[in-house]
């Protein structure tokens, strides 16, 4: 497979660069040389911050500024190679009680943002991050990406609505567009304050805190987990696959870890890895979040395996280690 | 099944009641004795217009005005038992070429209505004209509604996000939303002087004038179509079902004829019935119309017959005579 360092003395530009994907994918295509550009509209609400891209050998342009705004984000693709399209809304939650603006930002901005490609740079390679939560409650198990799209909420809807856009950019008007369908991700530079970015970044504050993890429901629900330094990888992967036009254009694949756990298992890795004193307890569900919920979610990554030669390396139990390492260096974000 | 003339006392709301479906359903609801109110901002690009309305022994209350608009949906939504949605933007074409505005429409639009009525009244029933275009190019047939949705264009993108959130109101709010996926409609008080509202008006138009007939391709594509007066009759039912809380809140149903033509049956009818002259020919796609096409399609009705004990009492040739006669009758609409 294609790594990032392969992008070395390419044009990059990420949007959302800098939250938590976002920024991990600027930094990493720093350090391997290539000419990096960032947009993020720092939306509060949001995980970015400045601060994700400190502490860093290498210069990188950053514009605040959101993906709609065709004059920034034409002067940004000038000359750009590859396009890493990560900015998002993504709580579930939110879009529920806001669900107008999730569809502003997630719907509407990558509409936008995608007409400004065409326009302006039809010839760059789009890698798009979407989500799992477009499958919304799996009829079955692992989900591949012949299952059917029926999401459960409105960022579901409006995720799966922007993956569609690309798709179709990809199909009719040419352009290597690629969507990955991502699980939950953990790692460093996310947001640990803010509630309603996924159960992931609270329990990392928790056991941080040494405080106690509340899992809804009875506990046994699966889910899969991917480091942020995996993902980084396969979205390069996927970068330079379609910039060899061996990716059919607005193809889109799940993107995830063979290893599934149950929640209260991945809350008690954490409260080990931590130790810290943390300890798990189960809660019932909170009302509305039920109505929303998928249940069970395990993914099939055959294709993203055979198609970039690509699988995670790291295993939950590592992952959490180096992750729970990274925050008390970094104490800022608690 | 219920039919239109059982909904006799009540309050309905017709969103998009000027247009070509629109106005057939806020018509027969006022001579069944129903209230009428009729919203629709007459978009010039689309197929509404007052005349629509004309002629009607009846007192139908109209305000020219975006679905959007909330304080206007407010106050026609008062004491309203029945919504019927039929409001959107419908052209395939125009959505590829402004996608923004397409957006604004079917998605932002449809979102904000959805919004005024958890509001403002919750407790009505809400009955969603989805459309077939939603499953993108058939991967078996006839297509049921477990096929998957995979839209070919920013039209079927956006009608789909609108579903979804008519399912998710259902679903997660608990609103009685049930959404129909129509196929082609055809009838009484269709926009026939533009193009871009589908094939079958455009047809219409042509053997009304004794012009050619133009069929896409080799004309062998199949097709299935529904007259206006059966899509009325069936968006009745789904009311009065779900009324009755028969229907689960978010339900969605496949609605067509399993009456099966190409489409060149379907121009050699219109013109042996039209006996203007016209003929037809086949042409070539038209650049970019060949990659949006879906290709052969038939649906698969069993849902809406088992569970709306319905099916069409029209068949196409008899309603292309009726509907020709009706045009010869109202000669503006050419």
């Amino acid at each position: 497979m294609g790594s990032v360092s392969d992008l070395s003395g390419s044009v990059c530009l990420v949007t959302g660069g800098l939250g938590f994907i976002g920024s991990n994918m600027a930094r990493a295509l720093a350090v391997a040389g290539a000419e990096v550009r960032v947009i993020d509209s720092l939306v509060p609400q949001h995980g970015g911050d400045r601060r994700n891209l400190e502490n860093l050998d290498a210069t990188l342009v950053v514009r605040e500024s959101g993906i709609d705004d065709e004059r920034t984000v034409t002067e940004l693709l000038d000359g750009v190679d590859v396009v890493f399209n990560i900015a998002g809304q993504v709580s579930h939650h939110e879009s529920m009680t806001d669900p107008a603006r999730d569809l502003d930002l997630n719907v509407r901005s990558q509409l936008a943002f995608l007409e400004t490609v065409r326009r302006s740079r039809s010839d760059a390679v789009v890698v798009h991050t979407s989500t799992r939560q477009v499958y919304g409650r799996p009829r079955y198990l692992p989900v591949d990406e012949d299952h059917p799209a029926v999401p459960r909420d409105i960022n579901g809807v409006n995720k799966l609505a922007g993956e569609f856009y690309h798709r179709l950019y990809g199909t009719v008007h040419g352009i290597r567009t690629v969507s990955l369908r991502l699980t939950n991700v953990y790692g460093p530079r996310q947001c640990l304050r803010r509630n309603g970015l996924g159960f992931l970044p609270v329990f990392v504050r928790r056991v941080l805190r040494g405080e106690t993890l509340e899992v809804f429901g009875d506990g046994s629900q699966r889910r899969d987990c991917v480091h942020v330094d995996d993902v980084v990888e396969v979205l390069a992967a996927a970068a330079l696959r379609s910039r060899e036009n061996r990716l059919p254009p607005g193809d889109f694949l799940n993107l995830g870890h063979s290893e599934s756990l149950s929640l209260l298992e991945i809350a008690d890795i954490m409260c080990e890895v931590a130790a810290s004193g943390s300890t798990t307890t189960l809660v019932p569900w909170p009302e509305g979040l039920d109505l929303i919920d998928i249940g069970d979610f395990a993914g099939d990554y055959t294709k993203v395996r055979n198609t970039l030669d690509w699988k995670p390396s790291i295993d939950f139990r590592s992952g959490v280690e180096s992750t729970i390492d990274f925050y008390r260096r970094s104490p800022w974000y608690l």
